[in-house]
């Protein structure tokens, strides 16, 4: 039984297995209570698990919320874009919305220091999120290190309700730094429901699959905890893209992912080198069409860059039957990345003010 | 090799080896430098680890920090005074005195909900302390739930510095609630170094030395952290008292301890039954002379109810010699009990108004 490690390198390729394996539903059994959404839309979101008790709070006019977490952890990406996507659709149906930065856990695991951690937030996430359209006015957004007294006291109560047994077969072993940040993690999540942000509600956690076992033990603790009331929080699962040189999308690997902050020369290096599915020769290209499974650059697109299915369809259909070149594709790639970096950095700066005033305002280091 | 473990039950009976084995300096050696203290003098306070970082700081009239905790377990007894007289030596001394009540740990180790926590240390702990001399207003008191953020976030940074291994080389296993507990009070004992206390100064603990694992790893992590600079606290330890029926002196056992606010009756009644060193026959008794090793009576009188040291002297060699009686010296012991109890429980009362009012001030429920 594969073994899901929130801080390990693990490439999910088996979905339906793994789904399986820990009770996570098809979202297209939702999918028409839930807004039109390209990510839901091609499967690229595929997976929930009580997602339907938002949607039924929703409908009843009762307060929900989204929580979903930044772990600083080198530049923002396009393989980070999946998790915005998913907070803006459930910022668009009316989440309460809440964002963590989890610098206690980049500190605690990765050996950052706070300072860092906080520097790589504001540059490479919140700038993006908040040029990408995330309303940071009606958002609690905070840095672990700065959650409060009870927000930290609560995720050490919460040791009491996990045993070392739990941690090591979800986590591998029981690192204290792991285990400080797993804890401090349930926190998070739970914190929209706390007392003091009006008690429990429904609350999703969109999450890529490897941090699922963070969501499982937070639904125990949320089950065992007896000093507050929580509800177990949904979930929301989202595919990995790959990498553009095939392989893990890495954050240590630049050339695995288009930064959102890359040059549109670099970002267009980036495709002329990325993996396709084209065939060896032109000859063969047209004989057989594309391998599109294969094909990075198609992959971009359908996960970012084309909105509109039909045009999609078309793109693949003619790519498929070899009417389309590989480098026909990555000038279309190119295309749309130079237009979608050109408005989205230009977004970025204009949000920069905004950002940096309102860290300064939440921001004071820990010793 | 023993391992000692803060939450079991093991009784040290071989102090000498133990002191070999971790490294811990007869306090003897440092007498003159401390004030006259019956404990010092007696070898109950018997051994220290850097203690004279604290004594030269004196001298230098540099500040210095006395730092201990409470763990709310039960009623507060004979057992519990050592610690106490320390505190007030230390106090005496000019030290910076923190007291945390260790209410995390006793709710995660030990079920108990911070409520009942706070209760019995107001009751059981403070009352007692500030009755026998502790000066509230210029001690840094506070419950580990209402240490402040910054606080909580350090106990959680120090997972960083220590291994899982040497979690479980001390403390026999790697459970969250004794993890997080650990952690917490890491932080605790470097508290009155942190930068916004003034940063680090020589800090002594007095533990009695089933707490030592924690004072061993609290030194390793001051110096294995960078983020701020923190000197290794120093300690003292101090002989635990036998029970009354002999063995281990127990909160869950009243019959084994005198509590401070045992009624005088019931202390009597406790001396009556306790355990003596004397003959089966007063025959033999005046012949042979008590045992007085055995001695739970002789033990109480000792350790706090005699502080002349010519009078335990002539105690001691006349119910050696077998001229005085077991009876004669309980009866002794119960009329320095009755004495003890009644100044004692009037000092509590009148300490209450002004302890309740401190709390009150200072404590706000986390859920």
């Amino acid at each position: 039984m594969p073994k899901i490690d929130p801080w390990g390198d693990v490439e999910i390729t088996d979905y339906e297995a793994t789904m399986e394996q820990f009770g996570i539903e098809p979202i297209a059994d939702l999918e028409d209570r839930l807004p039109d959404n390209r990510l839901v839309r091609r499967g690229i979101v595929f997976g929930h698990r009580d997602l339907n008790t938002v949607l039924d709070a929703r409908d009843e006019g009762d307060s929900f919320a989204m929580m979903t977490g930044i772990m600083p952890s080198g530049v923002f990406h396009f393989g980070h874009l999946g998790v915005v996507e998913q907070v803006l659709m459930f910022q668009e149906m009316g989440a309460q919305l809440t964002l963590c930065a989890a610098d206690i856990e980049s500190y605690a695991t990765r050996d950052m220091s706070l300072e860092d951690a906080r520097e790589l937030v504001v540059e490479e996430y919140l700038l993006n999120y908040v040029a990408l359209g995330l309303d940071l006015d009606s958002t609690d957004f905070y840095f672990q290190s700065q959650a409060g007294n009870d927000h930290q006291v609560r995720s050490k109560l919460f040791a009491r309700h996990v045993t070392q047994s739990e941690f090591e077969a979800t986590y591998g072993n029981a690192d204290p730094g792991k285990m400080v940040s797993a804890l401090t993690q349930y926190a998070d999540i739970l914190r929209p429901q706390s007392p003091e942000r009006g008690g429990p509600k429904p609350t999703v956690v969109p999450v890529g699959i490897d941090q699922d076992p963070h969501v499982r033990l937070t639904r125990d603790v949320a089950s065992r905890y007896r000093d507050a009331p929580y509800l177990k929080p949904a979930s929301t699962y989202h595919r990995f893209m790959r990498g553009l040189q095939g392989g893990k999308m890495s954050s240590s690997d630049p050339k695995s992912y288009i930064a959102l902050t890359d040059s549109i020369a670099d970002a267009k290096r980036k495709i002329d080198e990325a993996k396709t599915g084209g065939r060896v020769s032109v000859e063969e290209h047209r004989e057989k069409g594309a391998n599109v499974e294969e094909d990075t650059v198609f992959e971009l697109l359908a996960y970012h860059l084309v909105e509109d299915d039909d045009e999609l369809r078309r793109i693949r259909t003619e790519y498929e039957s070899g009417a389309m070149l590989s480098g026909e594709l990555k000038q279309i790639a190119k295309n749309r990345l130079e237009q979608f970096l050109r408005d989205h950095q230009q977004k970025r700066e204009a949000a920069r003010p905004k950002v940096e005033q309102y860290v300064a305002e939440h921001a004071e280091a820990v010793r």
